[in-house]
């Protein structure tokens, strides 16, 4: 999916939600569990719920191999239901040198179509370049995470001045653009988001976080929209496991549409 | 696998090497295509062939991972045909949050039953600490790579003057010990190895790139060599695809037995 489709999509949902499909079998209904393909049926029955009210699924691979080879089929099943017009991440965090790194974009790209996949910047440009040969593919890069251990290297001061993350920011922007990159920042980080829009104005910033993580929203649109939105906000465990009863995906839609509503006004399209 | 059996191996067979399970159908022979599973029946072939001559087998996650399902399925078969006594590294460069890191290690550890598996630093100890909590298995980070884009980030300079290479070691070697972790050290950074020898004096090595990216052996056991010989020289592509015909076998065995007898010579024991 391109940029333009992605802005079309957000301004027509009045959402620039995220649904992050961490789908985990000691979590889902216990209903669920008697069914063939229990994460399957869980994903269908979350994205059946919330696809009027978002724009993009985030499945996270490390629940999916856990499961071994049955659950990259779970994986298979749920990328082919999910509706084109929905942009996909693959939340993988991959990095690896040249020939590994296109055998893992062979992976997200092709055998599982995903438009993009999350990646991690410690081994410099030739881990990412494979990745941004593909028209239409986006690559989502780690800048600064929401979780607490950011701190020990994200958050490292350098010998110009600069955070580490700003120096993935510069450094790494120069290797596309703002049409097949994204940047991964997370909600807890609010304050950084003003610098970091200093730096990557256009890009879109993927930001996990609101809800379990304690992320806000407002801040978040406040300090990180752009022109064209800019913002991908991802909600997984809020919405995943919002009722673990037989009502678990009507729970789960009410949550998103809680979400889509507040964007909607963020947006100032209500 | 703990350390001194680790050792010990290593010391019966006269030889550190860690054969990388690189295995991708468009370079392995031709003929082995019409087998129900290429893959598998290559990876059995070079495991009975070079068995002998190593101690460690690094499959590399994105060569399974990119032919989907029936990828991890290759992988499943693999690792239970390795036997026990040779220790095993998923060449997988994970690295996520809290709860997803305890899925990677969930997945590494017990879906597919390995000794050990490869890390990416960036998100700090956090993304790092699920996989240390399961004994006798090993968390293996990368610190300072093979791939020229090492100088993007790996090689810049901090505000104390260290390299954050350096600040990697000398970080998160504090998160575990020397008994539950290794790091990974490119074989074309021989010169590094004395710096990198100050700072984690007793952990292992896991060195790739040797021969295809251009390392030497000689450089990487003068510089990196510790007490505990705490070296594992991966060698993948020039043991694996050494011939394309029917004798690769052979052709990988012998790669693998000059490797062996060149250490044999290094440790002092032949």
């Amino acid at each position: 999916m391109n940029r333009a489709d992605l802005v079309e999509q957000i301004k027509k949902k009045g959402s620039f939600l995220c649904v992050g499909l961490d789908t985990d079998l000691q979590k889902i209904p216990t209903h669920l569990l008697k069914e063939e393909d229990p994460v399957y049926t869980f994903n269908k029955a979350i994205i059946d719920a919330t696809l009027d009210h978002c724009v993009a699924y985030k499945p996270n691979l490390a629940f999916y191999e856990a499961m071994g080879p049955a659950g990259l089929e779970s994986l298979q099943k749920t990328m082919e239901y999910i509706p084109k017009d929905i942009f996909t991440i693959a939340d993988a965090k991959r990095g690896d040198i040249g020939n590994t790194a296109a055998s893992y974009a062979k992976t997200f790209y092709e055998t599982f179509n995903f438009d993009s996949v999350t990646l991690a910047p410690y081994m410099g440009r030739d881990s990412v370049d494979p990745f941004l040969s593909y028209k239409g593919k986006w690559a989502i890069i780690l800048a600064l995470t929401s979780n607490k251990s950011a701190v020990d290297f994200e958050m490292l001061k350098m010998e110009n001045g600069s955070y580490l993350y700003e120096e993935v920011l510069k450094t790494s922007s120069q290797w596309g653009s703002s049409d097949n990159m994204m940047y991964v920042v997370g909600a807890t980080q609010a304050e950084a988001l003003t610098q970091i829009r200093k730096i990557i104005p256009d890009h879109f910033l993927l930001v996990p976080g609101v809800g379990a993580q304690g992320g806000s929203l407002e801040e978040v649109a406040r300090f990180g929209m752009n022109k064209d939105v800019g913002l991908l906000v991802n909600s997984s465990r809020g919405i995943l496991y919002a009722s673990k009863g037989e009502d678990f995906a009507q729970a789960a839609s009410s949550e998103a549409q809680k979400l889509q509503v507040q964007m909607t006004e963020i947006l100032g399209l209500q």
